[in-house]
């Protein structure tokens, strides 16, 4: 093999050997530019992906683009140098990009992998994250394209602890996701020292196996073995396959293989470290493409009429989603719903009954329900995930790193807010909105009736990033006409006169209480505008400027606590030189307990007497002259 | 067995078969005069905790502090019908309290059990948590309590999908606690249908001894067989035990046993199903308190000083707060430090050098470092969980929870904001102060030097609840010298003169930047109020008006998302009739990549430049009148 040509034939053991070395070298050496990385681990699954990359890895490099391709995620994403050390193998990026970019200011080739590169499905670093997003995509092979690809996910052992890894192994394996194949790099030392199994492959195949898979014990550093391993993977049908293998952190420099205290950091002496694995080479490989394969036709009926409801009529806002959802499947192919075993509840079920083969149930495993729809979104699809707003706290880490993605990532949580009534507190989400708001590009939605959250919904659909709608569990009335139109970014303004003097500004369930407050004001003679914040994030900021300069008194009201919610997304509008308003912020303040909803509205001071007698008390105080 | 007698001498399994249909009936009524619940889930287990009671379980229900009382948690927290019907039982609570105030306002006996209840140890309701927070109890007997007593966790088995109950199976495993019981009540049918595994009990015994536990398959209504499973788990020693049990949902009324739709709902005919069960009994059970322990006597030297720095030096407030927290250990014997394999990076490693025996790795398992936390603390210790913040997103519901819980649980996360430098998004905690804020009663601290880190530490652990602290990755400079004090609520004024134009607000990385663009304003004459808000939550209302009140200009310059973080801890000070101060808020907007930490501050635009020239842009905006 000459060492700069391009390889057009199978390579024998020994050349993958050396491109496995070639691969450490240069990962040694883009941690030593950089002055920081991961190279030991890095070096200890060189052999592994040297071998995956020549033998077994179907991609064009050409057109990552491409339905057929394989996907290959490194959920061990600090192994970055690694992967950008394979890219270089294969002519996709430079080696002067690698030495001169890894870990700099404006360059594609961060600490860890994410989609600025056209070969990267998600961005990693997350540990336990690659693996239940590789489920989500392979699944789609499956179930949804209904194509050969494979889906390789690397992972170390360190994450194996993460509950998440586990959800991922219980769902693939009940699939029988036999194009999924996680390679796990055992190399026995963690970060701070040796993991809880260190080399006790067998811990490991038990655990798998138990959850349905195969699995396939190896000496990772042996190419023939590794060889074997995936091909063994390949012939295996109706259950995934983990290959397991015992590998060596830092293997080849004798300096840091296999030792504690060289985690997360450059080699000591890169150079002498070089020349130990043999020296600096350039081989390039061609990965083998795969047959190339049309994007599936997804059509759809987009004339297909949401669901419209009429004036003064009680419906749950989550039944109007589950109608909007259904309808938004006719309109749109590319729709798929998941949900953790309370499609009842949430009403996603309405979806399922009329595109059975587009709802996926991902039992009660709220992180394999995000990261399942993010592999949905990775093939091209828009996933719609719910659940009970409170238990997406459990998703949080998969929702940030799903922001850090881009992911086009819709969800929907139920049951937010003490208006639940009798469940309890475990049950009422009153942190959803913070949780959803301080994610990076996300939209925020939180529709009060039945026409409004289809319209959300529709429009939802049509916007990019992660978008979140909040739903409420109890009836509320129908206040809007079904052809009203609710543009992310704006609002409803529901009374307004030139006098007003003081500003009620709700959203959801607390709209509704706004508006009686606003008809309880009328009787003393107090004006109030009524604003409806149906868009949580972006704000409409333009309509709060002008009530905060009308009427200079604003009281916002929230089923949720106070922090983070509907008076903190009502701030945002202002500053730079644009006058606060006078506020008062209603919210949950306190721990609550079991009630029927009215009662937990009146305890929490979030119902229309306790916004009529805020807003009064506003009203009676002075506007003071600011200083300065 | 007279009916209304106390009983005091072992129950015959007829007897007990008894207690279990008046459990049943106890459940069905309770459901029944609340008008919702969940009897059929605590039909399922009724033989189970009939058994658990009267033969296996060892509690003094008039002690519940009794240091040698077994545990028993709910972790179906849904089933609580079951729980309190057991506390009639026993004698605990009045039947006409059952009957009257079930999921009633303001009573104790809510829909899922929180510790309001002196006999419960944590609120459940969010599945996949009682088992988690168990693990953390019988650790804590068996290494730190070294007491006989046991723990005993009902499970249902939609929760097993939760990748918390793996983490869990996987540290009790590992630690081999075998005086930790896990009930699964395998009744087959989740909220909207059957549940993935079904009646497969092997299914999950395969599952459970693969993690090294000891299990035993029962038909779960069967008294004897019930008995001899409990039996074989307290002679079961080196392991945990599952004892896996076949149930029936419902089990004893035709109409809705093991019948889907009927899940979270009263009985169609609660009368009849009564009637089925045999009718309203009164029996009252003795259970078998232990022998009583004394609660060990955790001492310490109160009088250890904390480390002190000198004004000047360069100080990780990672390493500040390693260092305190080896202190406070000597100080408090009850201090417990638990992390998530990253002690050498949080600094929690300087903990576990001088007392390790109170320092519990809890491997890359965010929710299990949680869970054990909050048991760790149930035992009446002071747990210090840390990690990457941006971690603890993963275990944000097991916080949610905890609060719930009323637990006093520190939690402490390192590597926060765009500051890390080079390791790029997924390391970087920009959304923690978020979730933190908006945990009900949290505390919410971010120190800037390491003398303030020390004492902010000790600060946190004599304030009940969940408290937060915040540290940075690089060093800062120590600007307070080490007799400062550093009240939770308080903040610090760093330059201040009665002439002030502006107020630049930071808090840890950012507040050294706030003072460098102070010194920058002096050059062109502007004045600039610096406050150090150390307490983001809670925040020192009385100061930051009296800014507002002389400045009317604030900058607040964040190392975090725009939402959620110390610009909104701000503005909580204002409204009600306080006018609010022009605001400027620089927080990290854009997504970072890699780069250096100076590179990051700049590209975000918070650091010195950014907060100078937006000071100077905002004091030539001139305070606009508010209209209204």
């Amino acid at each position: 093999m000459n060492s700069t040509a391009t390889q057009d034939r199978v390579l024998n053991d020994a050349q993958v050997a050396e491109l496995a070395q070639q691969l450490r070298v240069d990962a040694v050496r883009a941690a030593a530019a950089a002055g920081s990385g991961h190279p030991t681990s890095s070096m200890s699954a060189a052999e592994l992906i040297a071998v995956l990359l020549t033998r077994h890895l179907r991609y064009d490099f050409d057109e990552p683009g491409e339905p057929a391709n394989d996907h290959l995620i490194f959920s061990k994403g600090h192994a970055s140098p690694l992967l950008y050390a394979a890219y270089v193998a294969v002519g996709a990026v430079t080696e002067e990009e690698l030495l001169t970019t890894y870990r700099k200011f404006g360059s594609r080739l961060e600490g860890h992998p994410t989609p600025k590169l056209p070969w990267v499905d998600v961005a990693t670093g997350s540990l336990g994250q690659g693996l239940p997003i590789g489920v989500g995509v392979a699944l789609t092979g499956k179930r949804l394209d209904r194509l050969p690809y494979r889906t390789w996910v690397l992972c170390g052992d360190s994450e194996l602890a993460e509950g998440s890894v586990w959800e991922a192994m219980e769902m693939a394996g009940a699939e029988g996701l036999d194009h999924l194949t996680a390679i796990l790099d055992i190399n026995r030392l963690g970060q701070r020292g040796p993991t809880r199994h260190a080399w006790d492959l067998d811990a490991y195949a038990r655990r798998i196996r138990a959850f349905g898979w195969h699995t396939v014990e190896i000496d990772g550093h042996d190419v023939a073995a590794v060889d074997q391993a995936m091909a063994e993977a390949e012939a295996t049908s109706g259950r995934p396959t983990a290959i397991i293998a015992r590998t060596r952190k830092g293997r080849g420099v004798a300096e840091v293989e296999d030792k504690e205290g060289f985690h997360g950091k450059p080699l000591p002496h890169p150079d002498e470290a070089v020349s130990e694995l043999g020296g600096i080479r350039h081989l390039r490989i061609h990965v083998r493409p795969p047959e190339p394969a049309g994007r599936p036709r997804l059509g759809g009926d987009p004339a297909a009429p949401l669901p419209r409801y009429t004036l003064g009529d009680q419906v749950a806002t989550r039944d109007a989603f589950g109608a909007a959802l259904a309808v938004l499947g006719t309109r749109r192919e590319d729709v798929v719903v998941l949900d953790g075993e309370v499609g009842d509840s949430t009403r996603a079920q309405m979806f399922a009954k009329e595109h059975r083969d587009r709802y996926i149930e991902c039992y009660i495993a709220e992180q394999q329900l995000i990261a399942t729809a993010v592999g949905v979104g990775v093939r091209g699809r828009l996933p719609f995930a719910s659940t009970f707003a409170a238990f997406l706290t459990r998703a949080h880490d998969f929702l940030r790193m799903a922001a850090i993605s881009r992911s086009d990532l819709k969800v929907v949580g139920s049951h937010s807010g003490v208006s639940i009534g009798e469940d309890g507190p475990s049950q009422m989400a009153l942190e959803d909105l913070a949780m959803m708001r301080a994610l990076h590009g996300s939209t925020v939605l939180y529709p009060c009736d039945a026409n409004q959250t289809a319209k959300l919904i529709a429009g939802m659909a049509g916007r990019e990033g992660i978008g979140y709608l909040r739903t409420t569990r109890g009836e509320t009335p129908v206040i809007y006409g079904p052809d009203e139109e609710f543009p992310v970014g704006g609002c409803k303004v529901l009374r307004s006169s030139p006098d007003d003097q003081v500003t009620l500004i709700g959203a959801g369930v607390t709209l509704h209480e706004a508006l009686a407050a606003a008809d309880q004001l009328i009787a003393d003679g107090t004006r109030a505008r009524v604003i409806d914040l149906y868009s949580v994030k972006p704000v409409d900021t333009q309509t709060l400027r002008a009530a905060a300069g009308t009427t200079g008194r604003f009281v916002t009201v929230e089923d949720h606590h106070p922090e983070g919610g509907l008076a903190d997304a009502v701030l945002e509008s202002f500053g730079n030189g644009h006058p606060m308003p006078l506020l008062t912020r209603l919210a949950v303040h306190t721990m609550p307990g079991s009630a029927t909803p009215a009662q937990q509205m009146h305890a929490a001071g979030i119902n229309a007497d306790a916004i009529a007698a805020a807003a009064r008390k506003l009203v009676n105080t002075k506007l003071p002259a600011l200083g300065g």
